[in-house]
């Protein structure tokens, strides 16, 4: 019980308020468990128009059949609705900030900057055409986005650089994005150790697995967010570790796609910074953080026999302040004086939620995406009893219904 | 597309309603998809009162330490407002039909009786008491708890014989409780193979794992409710598939206390009638068969490394007409003339449903709890636009915490 005063986009009081403190406007919290907005640190927030696709099917079928035809119909309005439907679900899922990569990122940057949701968008200058000897690296593409939108909308975006995977490109184009990225002071974005003929392809390429790859090309001297991690042996881990590599557990989508359980108990022992993600909604199927969390917390237990691994606790602070700390947004995810305020309010008052002898459990076992009654970013309302403020989702869906019907 | 119509407690016509067909009462569904009311074949509904009171700790922490003294403060009537919380709960996440055991049945079948939910529910006449030899059948209040429920409420009430496990009691104890459910013809609800400690403690007592120790002492003779199989081998799962047992599979009980995968793939393969189920909120933390579909769906995959394990259809037809089959009700779970009107209609016009590639993936991967807007049983209205009809969510919530606060 107690109060939350902000002023501005930044939390001023927890707890007791004093009494000289006005406010201006006021939300009746009785009843609410407030926390701090969630974090999903690796998304492809526009693939929602490929949601229900293609599941149940090998991933050569899901990759090359499907998607990849889906993919190559997207322009670039589809991605900017595809983009606002993915950013109605986080919000309304109690999602205020998320780290995307993807095409199009224009497209991507404008919805998150018009919608007032926090992001980090990562802009990928290697082409995956082939010309002449190697891969393009894109240095004018890169700093177009970059200029236009690292640090914009009051600092809510931040950029970063794709680099989609090592296996996909070659040694020259990553250590020439590398350097780019040094030169922009960009951080990078990436696909690491996701499934078995990932760390198949890297080591006959490299004759290294994709952590030690990525490593020795320099993708680790930079700021990382490194998507999976699922198949990665000690030393990668401590190659993790040593360079502050922050690892994004996507369990639904590791299972979805049969990739397996991402070692994350070894990852926290040796103090990793671990994130949580849902990654796209093509292969999982959907954006929302309380399920993953709850998924997140469940697998592990069953996986290795531990009924201990992986507390309520852990995957909180997972799903928040470690998923801020790695999208490079400081003092975020906390609900702290000082912090900034992205805070979520969930409605307890229901059945599957009461009695509430445990708030994080409940949290984490309990609580449903509609459960969210409010979110806020930087202090603006983005929901409001359940409702988004500011978007039309009818709209948005009808929109997205058309791109559904040529895919 | 298309129309349902029903009359009194059936379903008449699917699809095309002839022009002949008057009805007294329309509900508009536009909008909305109709599926089959949810089956929960195993839980113990009152464990909502101890929700969150025992998480990410040892199972003898959370079976000894907390939940056994948390249950022996439980009255008659804390049972029925805990059973009566579980069925709101289920009510408001589309779950029409559920098979429980627990203390105080009584108080259990009241509580389902007053509300309009379908039931099959096992009084246990084996008194975990040793007194003398043995363990007592208690014949006299099996018989009066039968003869009270079975087949009341207009048919929505099925009682069976609970027998908890083989390993809790002994032998002779366990061959009298079925030569009883014989005379009384009655189909039994059982734990079986649970645990590794399960496993064990079965192997030690009788030389027999917990399946082939429960068809020497005749459980299987009569229709079974089986619940967890996690821990069988090849023979055990043909005597569950010659003796038509129905194994319910629970699987976020089954990941959370750290007990694994059970061989879900394999029963389907050999044809047996696999169920879903919730277990109790005190090993889930809830009773939401629409997340319990969805980790169906996801953890088998990412298991045994087959993106093509527990396809959508499978999952469903689980949590439907196998779950019903199972609990004893004929011509139930299925939306088809000549079935009972156990129906719920999802409001799938929502973000993080759209668009609708694929109606039984969309079900199994995004639909949430909080999308059912209507349940009926037997043609009448238990869940109006996400309302309970005639259950005070309130009073029951306050009465709730009154218990909790006592455990």
């Amino acid at each position: 019980m107690g109060s939350i005063a902000i002023d501005g986009d930044v939390i001023l009081y927890v707890g007791e308020v004093p009494e000289h403190f006005v406010c201006d406007a006021e939300i009746d919290g009785s009843g609410f468990v407030a926390m701090p907005g969630l974090v999903n640190a690796h998304t492809h927030s526009a693939m929602g128009v490929m949601r229900n696709l293609a599941d149940d099917c090998t991933f050569e079928d899901w990759l090359f059949h499907k998607i990849i035809p889906a993919e190559g119909k997207l322009s670039e309005e589809d991605v900017y609705w595809g983009t606002l439907l993915g950013i109605a679900e986080m919000i309304k899922s109690g999602t205020t900030c998320f780290a995307d990569m993807y095409l199009h990122m224009d497209s991507v940057a404008q919805a998150a900057s018009e919608t007032g949701i926090r992001a980090n968008l990562s802009f990928g200058p290697i082409t995956s055409n082939v010309r002449g000897k190697g891969l393009i690296v894109d240095n004018e593409r890169l700093k177009t986005f970059t200029s236009r939108w690292n640090g914009s909308a009051s600092g809510r975006i931040k950029t970063s650089m794709e680099i989609h995977s090592v296996y996909l490109y070659d040694e020259e184009s990553i250590t020439n994005a590398v350097s780019l990225a040094k030169e922009l002071d960009l951080g990078i974005h990436i696909h690491i150790s996701e499934s078995d003929a990932e760390l198949s392809m890297s080591e006959a390429k490299y004759g290294l697995s994709p952590v030690k790859a990525a490593h020795r090309f320099g993708v680790f001297d930079l700021p990382a967010i490194a998507a999976h991690c699922v198949k990665v042996d000690e030393t990668d881990m401590e190659i993790l570790k040593a360079m502050k590599v922050n690892p994004v557990h996507c369990p639904s989508s590791n299972l979805k796609l049969a990739n397996g359980f991402a070692p994350v108990d070894r990852l926290t022992e040796l103090g990793v910074n671990l994130c949580l993600g849902t990654d796209g909604s093509a292969s999982n199927n959907n954006l929302n953080m309380f399920e993953e969390m709850h998924i997140a917390a469940l697998i592990h237990k069953g996986y290795g026999k531990d009924p201990i691994s992986m507390p309520a606790g852990r995957v909180i602070k997972m799903a928040t302040e470690n998923g801020a700390k790695a999208l490079g947004f400081e003092n975020t995810g906390r609900i702290q004086p000082g912090y900034k305020a992205d805070i979520i309010l969930i409605d307890v008052d229901k059945p599957h939620i009461c009695p509430v002898h445990d708030i994080k459990s409940a949290a984490v076992y309990s609580f449903q995406a509609g459960d969210v009654d409010t979110v806020m970013v930087d202090g603006n309302l983005l929901l409001k009893k359940g409702e988004l403020v500011g978007m039309d989702e009818g709209l948005i869906m009808s929109k997205v219904r058309e791109i559904a019907g040529k895919l």
